[in-house]
């Protein structure tokens, strides 16, 4: 057990970081000014900035190093600082290749496609020509629960035939958004687990209908934004489905690892950045005689901000480690932990900036607004908590429960969780 | 960084367990039972768990290693898991001669004492032979601000005599309390911090009048108990004096990083526990025809409960870890952290298993009640909460505050945080 | 609506603090030294207290209105801001015979019992002659669910036998103790809610066996106790049962709503007491230079204590008013409310003051402990806050959730709640 | 003291709900339309439903009853329920001419204004004609602080000249918005509460220049919008003043009690209609094969929101009545404590709302992210919550930290809060 970094990764925290402060943070107020007056159109300086950073290595860094000469190398416990780094900006990971969701979409390319999936989709896409959209969420039923999902995928010939209804499609209104992956039902008198498939559409495919984009506390998020599409008769080649029929739960499974650990960092990320501008801002105004930074309650609230990000920094680290070591599997309960604890600190901590900053703190002078819209929805994206909390629960009280106490003492410490068990150590 | 323990550790806690689970566990109602029964009388097993403990090889774990011969020579983050361990029986720490303030008073003895002072006293307490105290708190004063200490250490001649009134005094009233360790003033017209001088004190020297025994929230916490103690005139020599006049701040300062290590990692101990008690009860009961582990809400509480103390346990283990590495001064902020943070999360935790228990939950049938009281205490015990949150505040406002944003990405990161700057790797 | 106390209250305001001042507060001090020495004895002064109080017209002023003769005349809207009073000395409600549980059973003998019934116990129960207690809770089951309760009342001949397992039996422990309301099965296979049957037993009935006094948090709360006790083929006259056969449920329905009232109002004391005590408090320590009520985070938790106590305060006189003038039944929802909001306003307010008083709040030195003790477990006590959760949450969702909506405007309004409206004015 | 609304005041609710329900809710999709596509338009049936209202007799309902003939005769304790009501739907107080702060300019003209002053601005704002803003906040200090204000208002000859930079001025972007009410300071070097004055300024005054539109969160909040406004050289006849120079605070006080009733009935009436929709939808989904309703966490959901509503509408129509019978002075503490609950229980409501619904929650197809922007704002409006509470601890610390414990027992119960002795009734 060690808790600092290693010199590589201060090196690449390093590097990251004077790219940023060089190249990003300059920009800010020009990308906010830009997509406000032009919505939906790509900032300009974007592929620029997209050039500079593969020039400078810092290129699909989240893709793990299993994939090989695909992948830069760095382990998910090596990305997750990097992503922290990115998440300060919010429009940051898509310079570097590594937004959400291309950066789980091409997971899966890369983990379960074809030749002939990877070539036409994952190349271009790693190769940041083309972006993507993950078609999940469903207006009509609680599709957090997938066996509540509607969506059919129908067998028709050589084709697959799609119908359905989709909302909360990020990504989907980019100008460069050309590939969906679509979860639907193959089966739906299937077992639980295996009714569900995943399959590409391209997104010129006739029958694709974007609905209009949705808006997340009166934002739409461009040039990104979040789509309700609709699917009617959808038609693809067999050959574009994922895996095999009945698989989509499982490619569920397996994508959401990492990809709650990007997220909870990029959250860890805004909570920090939150914090810092909270504590530069106490230092700058007075009231009633003092200046703030010197009242008690606002120490307290910067005191709490930094307990509770540090705590939230070193479970993701953690719950990156196990992933690394032992699989996703192993560490679906930590994975289950970050996804409640971090998305619900980043909204407390960025809550007590905005309060700090008065009538500035809720405007888009500064990012903080911004923050607490993404936080706030991370914590209904990818299962809200709820969800999380009932099945960690579930765990760990099968854990104990059944646990002859105290036969164990601590089976919740780093390195043997109870529901991790079935995979021994590597 | 690394998040498993090692081999190692991982040994150390299966042969704690195995101890726990053949000799203490087995015995917690019968000592409830004795000391009910009993006020200040030591529990009659105790001396056989300790020659038991001894020969266990499971003595004075505490002592960090730079004490050469005098420790068994591990770490604070090696030890850190096992005073967890033995946290879960709130008297069990004294069967390895872990328990508070003797672990803190032999700590200062091997760091601070002159050879006489530490055959005198240093040796029979690593033995095991008496007990002592730490007289620091005063009724009359906030004396977690140190300059408000208002006892008197005044040289006369080659002794010093020392008038205060003091109470807290955890341990005093045990019958084998032999010392105590004096916090006064010997020059309160010094500078702030070179005012308090620390002296050693024979429990049985003229002067020194025990009051009473105090009652935390109705209990006596016996045999130890927390003593309110008058001390006039009470002489002795000079050579009584720890380190020096003026040094009594200093020394507190050193002695209280590892400490709170210890603490915090008993709390989490205590945290765990309910929490497994908590799962166990809930798979026992059932209301308004379910079994209450299968209530939403029950499962919510509990992945509350296991997030919180992961999150409390990865924090203390990175600052015994950073304590380890760079010392106890570059880890202040880190400190600070887990006693903000511990003691209210295992408040929490517990308060939440006694509500799972009803009437149970409260009765002395069960720990509970008695974690509370422990654990309730503690926010109070070393400086309330809210003095740590008031430095920490402002040690977090100063280190960004002052930052040109965001010159800095991420100083609170594992292996740099604020205030930690002054200080290198070691 | 009107939100000012009527003259007429504010002068047995006025009286009762009066009576608080010149007779009870003097003696807090003598009470907690004579209880601690003597367990299970009456503090001497009780005697003369209560012929004070008789004398003073302060006596049995809970009793309802419509028991005429037998009751001084408040109603329940006029009492509770004497509960308030009383409850801010723990142990001050007995002097006026306005104490737990005798309350309770008072009400119930008054409104069901027979005149036998009532000349035998309620009139030395009126007279403050006796004490009694209640006996619900059982260590088995999960008990607030009443369809659990184990214990078996069967009749046998003129008789009825009674066999169970009953514990936090509160006041049973009191040397004056002489009547066990007893709640029990008289026909399990009955329907659920007319299993159930209430039934006097003497205190001196062979076969009562006092097992032990429970701890509360390591408190026994003596003269009263809370006591286990089981009842082995307890043979009581038929005539002893309340009502008759299977009406158990409903007359511990009837018995809750003006029972919580008077535990919301005394714990509000016990609030408002702790919030007084910080204020004090807060003016008379300095640290770090400055006077404690001068730090911001001081002057939060002030302001967040106000804000919480007059909030409970008016949730439970209107409780109260809505009893007055539409009967328990449409109080229901009102009395789930102030059951869920007071304990836990206490604990959370009276923490507070604790916190402010460091090692001071904790001890038996001020009133605090023993306040957070009794708030805690009525927390637990009559239903733990998750059972009125439960079912508040039921009536909510029902009423609001099969509402076209916006049809209502605001059911919850005073007037007209949810689940109010089969009762009409009375 | 009585907790039902007075039969006159049920007539009120069931008329103004009756309008609602048939003019209102169903143009909610409309208006929503409307004012994304048509930025800084009235919505077009606005005048027509203006008109309705009127004719309903349900116009200028807020204007307290001291006015006169001007107005409708409601006190403040019968208009809040009806601000509740309104506040269901963010923009139809101003159908019924209740909206802010077009209320507490016309307040402010019809208590301190001139004859001619009314003539010219008060009429044309009571029948609608026009509307108004507020010109406090300034983003370069700290101006809930008003000795912080750096708005400059100078006389000249017969002119005054005023100079400064305001922002969150609510209501200036509306198209019929011609006069601003600007808090500004004559004399600097006076009394710290006498340095500021208000004068009226008409919208079209040169100097006057409208920077942006400030969003909230990303929204702009059309057609009223929060205006940044730079005044340069604005000049004014010296009859525009308002009540002489120098009561500029004066002014503000008064204007904020009434003000602060409205707002806060207004966020109960969200928080209200949330929890309905709350109930609604978890009757309609299924997750894990249970109805979202049946989920004990959701229930005790629901019943949190629903014991915070009421608590916090009691307290605010006890605020109301205080104000009406003891005046603005005596309420002052009330007043502080509805600003302090109020935005935070709405927030908290309505985040739990938001979280039941999932994506939908967040979406702009359901009012409840501007309810949850709207409330979230109010936090900081009018003085942030932090200023509320160290003034109001302040109060309380003064009131009950000076007395001789016990001597007053409940000074916080209605009827006799500390602070508000110095005003007998009236």
């Amino acid at each position: 057990m060690h808790f600092a970094y290693t010199p590589t990764t201060q090196d690449n925290i390093r590097h990251l970081t004077a790219f940023m402060e060089e190249h990003v943070y300059p920009l800010e107020a020009e990308y906010r000014a830009f997509t406000q007056a032009n919505p939906w159109q790509v900032f300009p300086p974007m592929e620029g900035l997209k050039e500079r950073a593969k020039a400078a290595g810092l290129w699909n860094l989240f893709l793990p190093e299993e994939y090989g000469e695909l992948s830069p190398g760095l382990t998910n416990l090596e990305y997750a600082p990097l992503a922290e780094i990115m998440g300060r900006v919010l429009w940051a990971s898509e310079i570097f290749n590594c937004n959400a969701p291309d950066t789980g979409n091409m997971e899966v390319l890369a983990k379960y496609g074809t030749s002939d999936q990877q070539r036409d989709w994952l190349l271009p896409l790693l190769d940041g020509q083309i972006r993507s959209a993950f078609l999940m969420t469903e207006p009509a039923v609680a599709s957090s629960d997938a066996t509540n999902i509607t969506t059919r995928i129908e067998r028709d010939g050589d084709d697959y035939v799609i119908n359905g209804h989709k909302w909360w499609s990020t990504g989907a209104m980019h100008p460069d958004c050309k590939l969906y992956i679509v979860m639907g039902k193959t089966d739906p008198e299937a077992q639980r687990h295996v009714q569900q498939s995943m399959i590409l559409v391209p997104a010129d495919t006739p029958g694709v209908d974007i609905v209009r984009p949705l808006q997340a506390f009166g934002t739409v998020d461009s040039p990104h934004g979040h789509a309700e599409i609709k699917l009617t008769d959808v038609r693809v080649p067999a050959g574009n489905l994922l895996l095999g029929e009945g698989r989509g739960f499982e490619i569920a499974q397996g994508r959401l690892g990492p990809g709650r650990i990007h997220h909870c960092m990029r959250l860890i990320g805004t909570a920090q950045r939150s914090l810092e501008l909270l504590c530069k801002r106490v230092g700058e105004r007075t009231a009633f005689g003092r200046e703030l930074s010197k009242f008690s309650s606002i120490r307290q609230e910067v005191a709490r901000c930094r307990c509770e990000i540090e705590q939230a920094r070193l479970l993701t680290l953690s719950a990156a480690d196990r992933i690394d070591r032992q699989g996703i599997k192993a560490a679906k309960d930590l994975v289950a932990m970050i996804k409640i604890v971090c998305p619900t600190m980043a909204c407390t901590v960025i809550d007590r900036a905005i309060q700090a900053h008065g009538g500035l703190g809720v405007s888009s002078d500064l990012p903080l607004a911004e923050y607490y819209v993404y936080a706030r929805s991370i914590r209904l994206a990818d299962g809200p908590d709820e969800v999380h909390m009932y099945q960690l629960g579930r765990n760990t009280i099968s854990a104990y429960g059944s646990l002859r106490e105290p036969a164990e003492t601590s089976p919740l410490s780093p390195g043997e969780g109870p529901g991790e068990r079935q995979k021994g150590n590597e």
